[in-house]
């Protein structure tokens, strides 16, 4: 096929540069965005007179007869046409013929039209992702309200620690993703500007209407300086870091699931439907859902570190490093948007075994601080020193092969005589955890306080959308 | 020294742990916040009635006592002390006692008081950040302003592509960094919340006044639930990032500064002042603080690849592992504000050569587009046909060893009848970039209008820090 | 369709899990790999008696036919056969009868035929690699044979620094790529070992020949043990790291390239068949091959740390975590293989510009060390003050307009009178970059050395591929 | 302070400069390397005559003394000596006269004398590490020794799969780290040529003998191309890659120390003096030198990619952005040493709990594959049929709330009939493990040859340090 740019050149291109330089196979995911920047920028050269009404309408008309072959499936993608913009301009000329085709770039360059294109996936992607963490935030939010009363040991370096309910526990989570959800917000914010009509580089001396096409596309406004708007990837590489932030914290609640999971922990039973077996053995039952998302996580920073990678040292404006730009930035918006759809449904049919998290919470001494706080509130020892004493507690019922709330209470006035019997009433676990009443703490009334404050904001959003 | 946690231990520390497991070589950075911090913290438990208002103006005082020392560097630092926390506190015993100084400790954790230190520190570096961001902006905005008629090529692919002005080039860099003042300021936004009252993990039993402690340390308000408290590093990792995108972009300007340096260049002369010689080669100049700049983008994306790599599949709540969360932050702030400052004063000191600009851009058949254009809106061309016979022209021109601007009204004629002499009007230099009045392009009414728009951005920002 | 480990499970698999979880969109990549394991563990288990011949002879024509099949593009590859294994398993039952075919997976579980499979494509990439990697070091040998003479400035900083000829620029290079030679070379020795008959974590009780399947396999023995031989992946990023460092290499060749084609530098001129042109500027001639192979640098970095991050803190033995490490390395393979062979190709059909390469040479007083040196060895003065007084005489150079080697014998003694006339004879290009004969030097004698030890090198490596 | 380099400088280089560009505060960690390099410099210059004897002699007795005031704490460092090499030779100049210092510069550059310094430090670095790793192989291997017949599950996806030992288990390890090992040997064996005689970047006029200072420095022989000998750092890269992979290993081990450290599972107790306290919570004991290990993989990821990053895209020869090459290193050698030292300590410390492991053998139908394999070998079962009638025996039990291994003759019989009552002895969990006595197995016999295996190759290295 002939180049669009092959007129001065003397030798055709090589075969392996052909393969070598096309995006076609990839970039193919943008067509809808090709095409909805094609039509706006045709009705715009139309409105300001840089070609006729009629062609623009031509244009626009052929444009749609594309969307909609690719949408069924007819339309034939070839290595040769290097690109979703050439694939679209050559079948346009097939349609309308070529000399209105050709119009169709007047006043605009590959440089502004893939950063468009590219921009107005990211940003529509954006929102997508946007929806589905707030799916995942309301299905997070359901479990806690059934189970503000399900103790289990509260971790720290994966030791017991003091006692919190389970609904206190994924809260923590829940705030993460309402991050994540408001870092995808502000990205969108900050990035839906629209580069088309910078052209190469520098503008054109064609009288367009940025503002027009900026405006039919969806963005707040056009960017201000055209060579920014070509050379220009923040807007990806947020989305790689928000992506990779989401997938740092899916990380986490996935490693607990299969800690939980596990027979040792034995807190959760994932549904059937979200395990899977052993081509060996047959008792197996895997939560490989839990396990991909985990994995995925290392996709998600290679995919951040690869385009930073690549934009490091660019001179300005458009080099061709940057077609490396999309291939990393679909992979980790296909795995995120996969990931949460899962997340969620996993989540929604998984059985907490609230049994077993109670008997767990029996273990470990987990009203060690309370004896603490109670020396140090009824009997004024300095903290450090009610801390100390306790330590010597904890020792003792390790020794006599107990847990300290079994401790009696001679055993521990033996300790230190300051420890009355009225101590005792201080070690229960739900009252341990009762007591922690401080704003965002793990008592039941602070617990129902955040979920009505997330529930509150949860119901903001939700309708904004 | 006896640990504050030993009380139930039978075996010393190994001198080993002890200096694996030791922060207080490089969180002494967070001084200033951890003092600060434990002020507030009394203060709120002297006003809450937890420790008495003597006591809590007792440990008030020794704390300012120990910010002066360290401020004077009279603070001994020690190994022993394990990290900064504990160094401060037990200074504090031996100024007020231990029975007073043991009580600064209740109702808090080592887990939410790193939490608060660091996020603090954090926060303050954010936003000296984003005034030395601002800086930069204004030395670029000075230099584009009194280089607006100063023609260079603008390239592509490294490539002459179209006549601009240095102002128009230095526009894209000054809309980047803007980005990056917009995305601290984000950060900052979602960031700036207290974890202080966490404790552990799960709150505090003690009726502690959050609100009170937040709003004392300039924060907006607590955060809402204590694990998430404690386990959130979301506000280390955006540093991270923010910093990697903004050196990104310095290692884009330094790359260009480099090639500028070069005598195959020739567009800048940096001055002696940020300038280094040869050890060997006598007649050297080198162009190393752009190129340390450049350098220091490895160690922003380093930073960034640590910690998320450490936070990766971490369970809940507060893991070890998370000690190191902190160097790699301090150093890539030292390195931004450290890059900032110098890259300001280089560039505020560099002689910018016209001369050789202007003549690079007589190179490289700069107009071919605007004789493209030519065709299409004055002959009705289409534009691929054009762009197709401005091809052939190039071709002649580069056989006739001129560049396109030098081709006579017959040669052109030549090639393609439709070229007729009045295109030579054209193909002018300073007449081809001022065509490009779109808006965001490259003529000097649009630079004008981009300039003055960045002037009115600033002067909002720079009165409201 | 029915999951192989579907026995004790009671609800159907979700579909949304299907895709989730199914591989087979790439690890069918591995299909020869795959074919190949299964053929020699059914020889294997024939020869051992726990099949019989005749089943193990039917096996091995089944998947033979199945081989054909996929070589020949009849194969239908489905989401529900979730990864190679079980496809090409499902068709070897159709073929061979559900008896027969339920025994290959005898002694085996997919844990260590995934390691196998995967392994042995690793394997054999490294061979393909390491081929071209010598077919690169040809070329670039080729050219540095004719191009002894060519002279060039040495650059450091991208500052003229002394005078070099392109044949002693591109040994730093053909150096490089020979250390990446030995990086495969080495893997490949320390990698290629067979998992196979690790079974899913801990050996198998049937009496199963792993010798002999890996001996069949090409590798040099078994892995030595099994949990080790289902959970290591080092091997797997080892290729991506090697791959890496090529393309960190490849990144500064290109870049050189890059610069070398600009209008500024002009010491180039790619081929119009390794080059393209624009879609809006007829002029252009971009190098668009150097640029995305330095652009692909990114995509080897990242797919690098991808893999680090799915690694890091697995438990033993597989987790499903691992299933993330395939297609980021089928990525970095498929990059480096196109990029060596294309920039292969490049090279040869490159045309050096020698004459701009000297006229560059004759500015920068490229000489001034010789000046030096001259005063060191024939003066006896100390290198320090040597390099001081040179300082001096391409300052006053530079006020003079001249290059260093056309100050007159007068105009330098002027300076300091030890420089005697004498002094000029060291100060032309070609006898300074000649006196440069130290062991590795620039001198043309040190090159010719260079040329023929790489030449003697390749010989001994190509004769032993 | 005057630079050395200053000769031609008019304008005195600014403060901010001379803090940005002063490596001084890091890179004296090389001092040692640095007066090795330049003694075996000065003594080569001496015997080729290019100084006198008399001079290489006061210059070596210089150097010693410095060395002597440096490990003494006497040397004082200074910022505005810019780097450890001027620092050396000012002091130099002190000791000996400004005559014969100034000598010591001669046929040298800073670009091979910090490529020399840099290049030494790391192989001695890594001969450090490897001998560090036998020592942990050693470790593991003892602990490997006494627990053969010590059972635990073995786990894959975290589930129960297979009876194994714990020394099994561990030589999965084991083996990890001899590739390590192997790893750090081929990099030295590929890394360990001298850059000394390259001189800037072309090397030099003067006779030197690179041969002679590369074998007294240790070195295999001199590089073969100096510019390649100035800009090469895939020695240092080659370093942090293999820490990244050891710290990968690392924290898979210390993950699982973690876990086994749960009161959820309990198999392991470190030793006191290898955990931490609370400050909070008296009760706790945290595996801190594990979290601390598995958080330091972020460090080792973080400055591999640091480094990669720097080294993207730079002309050569040598660029100052290559003044970033160290500090990552410095830090993940220190990271490793620390590491490896620790761990060694903290697992020869620590306490396995058999009684705990077996018994959590017992849960999980671990004997699953056992049934299987009995009806293929026993009944002519094929494989596929086996597993799915298995399955359904485990589905059985657990509705039975029983382990399969205490399901009676009949119930089993009652599945399939085929289960006769002598399936039953393949059922315990030792005669599963041991069963499994193909190479690399879990079976005691295979054990111990692996434990033969490595103790031969350990045998074999140890002797060759």
């Amino acid at each position: 096929m002939k180049k669009m740019w092959e007129g001065r050149f003397s030798e055709a291109s090589s075969e392996l540069l052909e393969r070598f330089n096309a995006s076609i196979m990839f970039d193919r995911e943008l067509y809808e965005d090709d095409i909805a920047g094609s039509i706006a920028h045709a009705s715009m050269l139309g409105d300001a007179g840089i070609i006729t009404k009629d062609e623009a309408s031509a244009i626009k008309s052929g444009l749609e007869q594309i969307l909609a072959e690719i949408n069924e499936g007819k339309f034939e993608w070839k290595i040769a046409d290097e690109d979703i913009h050439m694939s679209v301009e050559k079948r346009l000329s097939e349609i309308v013929g070529k000399e209105i085709g050709g119009k169709l770039h007047t006043a605009r360059s590959r440089n502004d039209q893939v950063a468009l294109d590219f921009r107005r996936f990211v940003m529509r992607k954006n929102r997508e992702i946007s929806v589905q963490i707030l799916n995942l935030i309301k299905t997070l939010l359901e479990i806690s309200n059934s189970h503000t009363d399900a103790l289990m040991p509260g971790y720290t370096h994966l030791q017991h620690a003091q006692p919190v309910s389970l609904a206190f526990h994924l809260l923590a989570y829940i705030y993460m993703f309402k991050r994540d959800y408001e870092r995808f917000v502000s990205s969108f914010e900050r990035g839906n500007f629209s580069p088309l009509g910078s052209a190469a580089l520098a503008g054109t001396p064609h009288r367009i209407n940025r503002h027009a096409t900026a405006s039919a596309l969806g963005f707040y406004a056009p960017m201000e300086n055209a060579m920014d708007g070509v050379s220009d990837r923040d807007f990806a590489l947020e989305i790689l870091f928000n992506i990779s932030l989401f997938f740092m914290h899916a990380s986490r609640l996935c490693e607990e699931l299969i800690l939980w999971s596990s027979s040792e922990f034995g807190f959760i039973a994932i549904s059937d439907a979200y395990s899977t077996g052993s081509s060996i053995m047959p008792q197996k039952k895997n939560p490989d859902v839990a396990e991909l998302i985990r994995g995925k996580t290392g996709r998600a920073y290679g995919n951040l570190m690869g385009l930073l990678t690549v934009m490091k040292g660019l001179a300005l404006a458009y080099n061709k490093d940057m077609q490396e730009d999309k291939e990393g930035v679909f992979d980790s918006v296909k795995a995120i948007l996969e990931s949460v759809a899962i997340l969620n449904e996993m989540l929604k049919t998984a059985k907490f075994n609230k049994k077993n998290m109670l008997s767990a919470t029996e273990r470990g001494h987990l009203s060690a601080t309370d004896l603490a706080d109670f020396l140090v509130r009824e009997k004024g020892v300095a903290f450090r020193e009610a801390h100390f004493i306790t330590g010597k507690c904890v020792a003792a019922a390790e020794r006599a092969g107990k847990d300290l709330s079994q401790m009696s209470a001679e055993e521990l006035r033996g300790i230190d005589e300051r420890i009355t019997p009225d101590a005792l009433a201080f070690l229960g676990l739900k009252a341990s955890m009762d007591a922690r009443k401080s704003f965002g703490g793990a008592s039941s009334s602070s617990v129902l306080a955040q979920i009505a404050s997330v529930q509150k904001w949860l119901g903001e959003k939700s309708s904004s959308i």
